[in-house]
This record gives C-alpha cells, structure tokens and sequence, in this order.
C-alpha cells in the first residue's frame, strides 16, 4: 500500500525504512526536510516531501497518514493541520506514546469529518527496524483492516493486536511500559545485591546474563540487552545512575491509582527512577534531621 | 559419566531422566524406591537403588553423586550419612534450593575427608526436562571440571556457568529467584491494571501475551507461560488469588538487608505474596479502626 509517514525522528525514520523494505510506498515527511531526503536516498520507495500539503497530495485515497510524534500537542497541531485537508474514508493513525485518553478525543475530531484514526502503541525501540515492531492497535474494526498491511511488515509474525476502539493501543502499550519499568526494576536490584556481594569480583555479569538466557526463568529479552551491556562495560563505570522516564510510566501509576487497582512494584519503579535524579535528597536530608533531633545521631555536614 | 541422583522429586526425577538420555549412567535413590523403580523402567541407563549405601557402591571413583532435596535439615542429613562413606576425589553436589550459606559450611564438612562439594543453583521447573535447565555452580575449578559432563546434558547450550567458590551458585540462583518474583509481579499488576479498565472485555490477555512476545520490549519466557495460562482459562477463574514462597525471595530479601542494598521491588514482590495469603487482613482492620476513631469514618462488620 502507499502511505505517509509523518514525524521521522528515532522511531519513525526506522519505521519508515521498514515499510519501503517491506513493499510499501512510503511518503516521507518531517519538519525538517533533510531527515526525508536522507531516507529517500537510502531507501528505494520513499518520497520525501517538504510540507503536509504536499504529504496529503501525494497519497491516494482512502489517505492514510502514519503519525511517529512526540506525545502531547505536537500531535493535536498535525492533527489539526491534516483534517482539512483529508476526506472521508481517510485515515490517521497515532504511533506515538500519546496518553490514551487523547485518542477517543482525537477520533472523534477526526470522525466529524468522516476521517478514521487509530492509535497504535509500538514498541521494539531502535531494534524494531531488524526485529519488527510490537504494534498494538486500537479504534475500529475496519480501519484496522485498511491498516492491516502496513502493521503486517512492521511487526513481526504474529506481533500486532487490535485490542479494542479508540484508546486501546495506547492504553495497552502505557501497560506494557509499566510492566517494562517494573522488570527492567527487578533486574537492577538483582545485580545490585550481586555487586555488594562477597561474590562480586567472580561473576561476569554479561556471561550469567548469557547463560540465564538458557533454559532459566528469568530468560528475556532485556536480559539479552543486558547481557550487551555488561560485554561493552562491564562495571557500567561509563554510565550515570541517572534515570528518565518518559510518560508512560507516569501513566501507568495515575490510571492504577484512577481504577484503585493494587500496583505498588510498577508505582516503585518509577519512584526508583525519581529518586535516581536526587542527590543530597531533601528527603534524606528530612530523615536525618529527624534521627538527629531525638535520639542526637550524628549527621554528616 | 556415571552418577547417582538423590531424591526424585519434581526435580530430580526429570533431571536424572534428561541425565540418562544424554548418554550417561544415573544410579537413583529417592526415600520410596517405586519412584527409583518407575524412572529405571521409563529411561535406559538408569539404576535404581534402594539405600544410600548401595547408592555409594553402584558408583565407580571418583564418585559422583547430586541431591536433589528439600532446602535444609534434609540435605544435612543425607551430607552426614554419605560422607562416612566417601573419599577423597569423590563430589557431592548440592542442586536443590539450599541457602547459600549453607554451601562453605558443607564444602568445609566434606573438605575434612577430601571430599569435594559443589552448589549448583537450578532453574528451569518441569520444563527443564525437555528445554534443559539452567545451572549455577558453586566451588572449585577443579570439582567444576569433573562434574563438567553432567552440566553440559542438563544445561541447554550455554545454559551453565561457574560463579566462583563455595555458595556462589546458590547465591547467583538466590537473587535470580528474587528478580524472578520482581518480573512476576510487574506482569500480574500489568494484567490487574487492563482488567480493571474499560478495555477489559475487549483484550484477550493469551492473545496479547503472545503478541508482546514478538517484538515488545516485554518480551520473555514468563510471558510464554502467561500465554499458556490465560488460553486455558482466560480469567484464571479456576485458580485462587493464593501464592505461596519457596524461600529464595525471603533470603534475597534478608540478604538486601545485610549488605545495605536497596531492592525495594523485589521486597515489595515478596509482601506481596505475603498478602494474597491474608483475608480480613488485621493491619487492614487496624486501619480501618484509626479511620474510624479519627475521622468518624463508616467501618465495615
């Protein structure tokens, strides 16, 4: 099929790639032109395209424009951009980290025109234009069929979902984040108790991540990139412990607390990953005040 | 090689089936002898044997022989009745779920006749018989070497590895247990979070499990078992909210606690497993009271 791809940072660049590999007319936009024009020439199949208008013209009917973007109001303003210019039976699809609460929003903006979206979480990272893409799909049954061919050569065999209308994509995938935050949390301890153990200086921690992936519980694909980790580095001396977190998690937390649904190891990985920004925490700082004014511990200065 | 394999429970009996198919001799013992019976009639190269002493005499120097026993007083007392019995060269190997603190005591036990000891931490269930297990081994190079033959047909390829001296392969399997209870909780309170949601209804949770399988960053062998999970019984209606420990997760707890690490998910999985075994918790109703005392807050009776 011919389709755009709109936004072509991390994700989106390699995303595009992977559709023109796989067959596909891919036209190719970014706010700046250079990012198309270094794709096009990388990959047979892709026009780049210097504006929306220009996207929209070069597409046939029914459009459909893949959206790779920031979450947040980048995606309303291409959203806003594009439905003028789009027709009924056309379809936008968000393949961002957009909070899900925003598609059935979206959706609906976009159905008063007659215009289909969906919202598709994608995970795979900068491994997915090898691998595949896990793309996980929500809005309606049909535009999921229209759509069918593109997530088929992103993803992997049997690596896309339709999990329900509008919103579904996204909230499957804020899931699927926590739960990542939580397993990529439980890891980290499990090599810190390691690392202060009397054990330390024996274990290769990139050879018994490679061996736990054979044949152990534990076995995982975060432990393969582990595994790469420790072989590049094997003390992690060349990294900061400082630790990010980009939305979902947060997203993760507020709908557990929204619904009343019990989550205190995905809600600690987040905070663990807080409390990594802090040095000479306040508090810490509170807490040792505290021990010093009633029973006078000493408190560094 | 010829060994013998002590105890065959769960465990032992499919280690030393997949053992004898991989070509070597296993002479079983188990405290009822129809389970001896039963493998030696189901796998060639199996000697049954019905006391310790004719377990020992089956071997040939230097022997061999792996327990495969409850955590505990049980291995002590099998350690304290073989080793009169043994030589020096001769190895005992400790696979079962031992404290790992345990191993340097034995290892000096056995040590004082010259007999060599080996901790070997042993993951992989009722899978590992077909899928082979993963082996973490504790003591010296050169006991590691002579027991070498067995690991390498118990293991899948790259699946064994030596973590250093006495204890260190019960306390490398320890602290995988322990992430393993991180990553269990992640997923269920991922699965806990969709099923409160209004998407519930709409995702089938073996679908997803195998579709984030293929590609997602969650990628991983429990989600394989999800998968199986959820297909035979999409609500695990049939299965109570009931989880019990085996031990592992409370000495990676104690030892996070000992050595000062902050493993806070891992702690938290383990209070979790602690909970789903309260009903009308008391600290729940200790709460409930202070609810009602400060702030006329209705209780339930």
């Amino acid at each position: 099929m011919k389709l755009a791809m709109i936004g072509l940072g991390r994700m989106g660049y390699n995303m595009a790639a992977r559709l023109a590999r796989g067959g596909h007319e891919v036209v190719a936009y970014n706010r700046t032109f250079e990012k198309a024009r270094e794709l096009a020439d990388a990959e047979k199949g892709v026009t780049p395209v210097e504006t929306l208008e220009d996207t929209v013209a070069e597409l046939d009917t029914p459009r459909v424009i893949w959206m790779m973007l920031p979450a947040g109001e980048v995606v309303d303003e291409n959203v806003d951009a594009l439905l003028p210019m789009l027709s009924k039976g056309d379809l936008l699809v968000d393949g961002g980290n957009s909070w899900y609460k925003d598609a059935p929003l979206r959706a609906a903006q976009a159905g008063e025109r007659g215009v289909g979206f969906m919202d598709v979480g994608t995970s795979g990272g900068v491994w997915g234009l090898t691998e595949g893409y896990c793309l996980m799909a929500g809005g309606t049954r049909d535009d999921f069929r229209l759509l069918e061919p593109a997530l088929r050569v992103l993803a992997p065999e049997r690596g896309y979902i339709h999990c329900g209308g509008p919103g579904a994509g996204h909230f499957v995938k804020m899931v699927h984040n926590g739960i990542e935050y939580g397993m990529m949390q439980a890891y980290a301890e499990g090599f810190a108790i390691m690392e202060d153990s009397e054990y330390a200086a024996g274990i290769d921690y990139s050879t018994l991540s490679e061996t736990w992936n054979h044949g152990s519980v534990i076995r995982s694909w975060l432990l393969e990139l582990a595994r790469d980790a420790f072989r590049e580095d094997p003390g992690l001396d060349s990294i900061k412990g400082w630790v990010e977190d980009s939305g979902e998690g947060r997203w993760t937390v507020q709908q557990a607390v929204e619904s009343g649904t019990p989550a205190p190891v995905i809600t600690l990985s987040l905070m663990e990953r807080f409390r990594s920004r802090r040095e000479n925490a306040f508090a810490d700082r509170v807490l040792a005040a505290l021990r010093h004014a009633f029973g006078g511990h000493a408190v560094k200065r």
